[in-house]
């Protein structure tokens, strides 16, 4: 990382940091993935099913790593293979992507399995920590 | 209105459907004047800060409008005026806009008032309620 992400942001308010980082229409299906699907490789984002175009994926990626919501490292079955992993502040953000998803099944028809959005509504401390569990746990 | 804003959705994910309505670095941005600046007018919006483009601003507000998430109205000071206010589909983004604002305050130096984080952060019902207040109660 040669430069400070936090330079040359265009206002401090904190939630145009946030779109600053997050603001388009894919970077938090990145992470969606991530948390919920357990994709950890770049084929597997790519293949995810929204058609994401390999440029603007390696962009994202890139951007996630550089402020340290994702981890990357080699996979140790193909050193060639790169595995992405949420870290802790990347983790936090599922309570925003939990509300996200909240907002839209309460106004819009969505796929979203009904218990899915259940657990999510009633228990949403647990939800986080399973979701959490998977990425802290040791043993893989 | 002419088309049902659900039509040609490249996913079903409720994330996905979320970010396609406010996966952009300005619709939020032009909620939160709305929410917490009590904003209301397209000029109020254009010299908030950030510097968002004219026809951005235009589209914008076309598009939270025709989700229903703003509507919008004459001044009755100026018929000339339109005057823009959330919906309750709209402060009911309240929840997502506070995390992210939380999660940025954590995590990156921010400008945001340490008194209005820790209201966030302490009692988000209160809070939200207060916020909500402002565009439900009748007398203004």
């Amino acid at each position: 990382m040669s430069r400070d992400p936090d330079e040359c942001r265009r206002s401090d308010c904190p939630l145009s940091i946030a779109l600053e980082i997050l603001g388009d229409r894919w970077t938090l299906l990145i992470l969606r993935d991530l948390f919920f699907k357990q994709f950890s490789t770049f084929k597997q984002f790519q293949e995810s099913g929204e058609g994401i175009a390999t440029n603007i994926l390696s962009d994202r990626l890139r951007l996630l790593q550089g402020h340290e919501i994702i981890s990357r490292s080699q996979s140790p079955e193909d050193a060639r293979i790169a595995i992405y992993r949420p870290t802790g502040k990347g983790l936090a953000l599922l309570p925003a992507i939990i509300e996200l998803i909240l907002w839209t099944a309460t106004y819009h028809k969505t796929a979203a399995p009904p218990e899915l959005v259940r657990a999510m509504r009633t228990d949403r401390k647990a939800f986080i920590r399973k979701v959490e569990s998977r990425f802290t746990d040791k043993p893989r």
